[in-house]
């Protein structure tokens, strides 16, 4: 197969600087000084939180740690690191009482349903802590995870500003490797820890070395289907891929509004969001 | 001042017949049969869930009833008559429980912290139910809401398709009266229920009758703030919707992602829903 490892390597200076850059500005057009992120424990979140203290200083930034009865102490632990090394504000939030009710009707072998209950949980005290510190919300999310759909709509995708969203998985790996984030943090097995024993790689069906690896030939690259299984990837693995991207697309986009007038909102109805304009 | 009234007036059978067939390919195009609408007693749900009913088969639609110990009891009741005269199917799921320990370090002050809690719980039920349900989220958002950003980001704006989403709320009442709603839910006042007493005229301080008439001049007309002063609105309620519609442009758009590679969602990469493409 094709090397592909050396194009997904990224110039991490260059990426902290545009990244902190980008938290900055955005942060200030949209009329804040704050930001408020979910640190779960894992590199996403801790990445987030580190290129967010850099940015708007740790004093500016709330992470918030959103533990639910199922969820893992140690990844609770983790995110305790993450904060102290950030140097930045913080709140706990359990859901376990919240969850409850809204749990006690789906099956427990209902895993998905479950799981996106409290993602969608954790996306309304993120936005409730928010609104009282009056921040913007900081997404986690990375390229790989919105390719593939591998989010809970209106869950974790749920953020103001996206810092991380065109880093592939094993880039994030290498920035917050470079920017010093801990071993353990750097280590462990990716996990939405929405049930005990989840991990991301196990629930794709493939590592992200490899899927980012095809992301970056069928996505940044252009690459057809055929030309990646030519290129030595599995054909089964490019087609389950290609049709994840697409299945998901919904999660990518606005509400479809059915068209009734000369303009309408999502189709010629465009503002952009400058004042200027 | 110029009379706008008659250019809001729409040919209702011919909006019906556009928004039954676009609820009927839209579901069928993302490969579903079945809707699931939020029934609120409101005039805006009222005809979604009708819409839907004659669209796809009254069986096919699944109507969610949503209480908290706060709403009005009369919303509930109307909610009811919508349901059984549309013949669809139902469920009720009240969010008290799930939305105390949420609510509980919020001060009663605070209600628009609070009502986001209330209108992103019922979108967890109202996505959850969806899942069981085998549907899509059918939005009950409508122009005048979504321009003015009358609406709670990941609460009730969050939807799979919005078929009133191109229609100003005296279009809607329109639109409503000509399918046959009942008096009772054409006549009353516009309420998202989310405290006592609150209207939708009393919190946005202007009638939708004026603001309809001034939305359509600056944003399908696309006239100037002062243009449309000189039609006869009042300044401060021109800058007032002006700086509204700028200010809530984030709710009507994806979050911004920092842009790092060739190909980033949301700007470079943007596929099509549809298979072919």
């Amino acid at each position: 197969m094709k090397d592909l490892s050396a194009a997904l390597e990224i110039d991490t200076a260059l990426a902290r600087r545009i990244l902190t850059g980008f938290l900055r500005s955005e942060t200030k057009r949209a009329g804040f000084s704050r930001g408020v992120v979910g640190v779960s424990g894992g590199i996403d979140s801790a990445l987030t939180c580190f290129l967010a203290a850099e940015a708007l200083g740790p004093k500016n930034v709330l992470a918030v740690r959103i533990p639910h009865a199922g969820s893992s102490p140690d990844s609770f632990d983790d995110a305790a690191e993450v904060i102290r090394l950030c140097g930045v504000r913080q709140v706990s939030f359990p859901i376990t009482d919240a969850a409850a009710p809204l749990l006690a009707s789906i099956p427990a072998s209902d895993r998905v349903r479950r799981g996106n209950i409290l993602a969608r949980l954790r996306m309304i005290v993120l936005y409730d802590q928010s609104a009282a510190f009056e921040g913007l919300v900081l997404g986690t999310g990375n390229k790989t995870e919105i390719l593939l759909g591998y989010t809970t709509l209106f869950g974790d995708s749920a953020c103001a500003l996206n810092p991380l969203g065109d880093l592939y998985k094993t880039q994030v790996r290498q920035l917050a490797a470079a920017v010093g984030l801990p071993a353990p943090i750097l280590a462990k097995p990716p996990s939405a820890d929405l049930w005990p024993g989840q991990t991301d790689e196990g629930e794709l069906g493939v590592t992200f070395a490899e899927v980012d690896r095809l992301l970056f030939l069928l996505v940044d690259e252009r690459q057809s289907a055929e030309a990646c299984i030519e290129a030595g990837f599995k054909r089964s693995m490019v087609r389950k891929i290609v049709a994840r991207i697409r299945r998901n697309q919904f999660k990518r986009m606005p509400p479809v509004v059915a068209k009734l007038s000369q303009r309408t909102v999502g189709y010629d109805f465009l503002y952009l969001r400058d004042e200027g304009t």
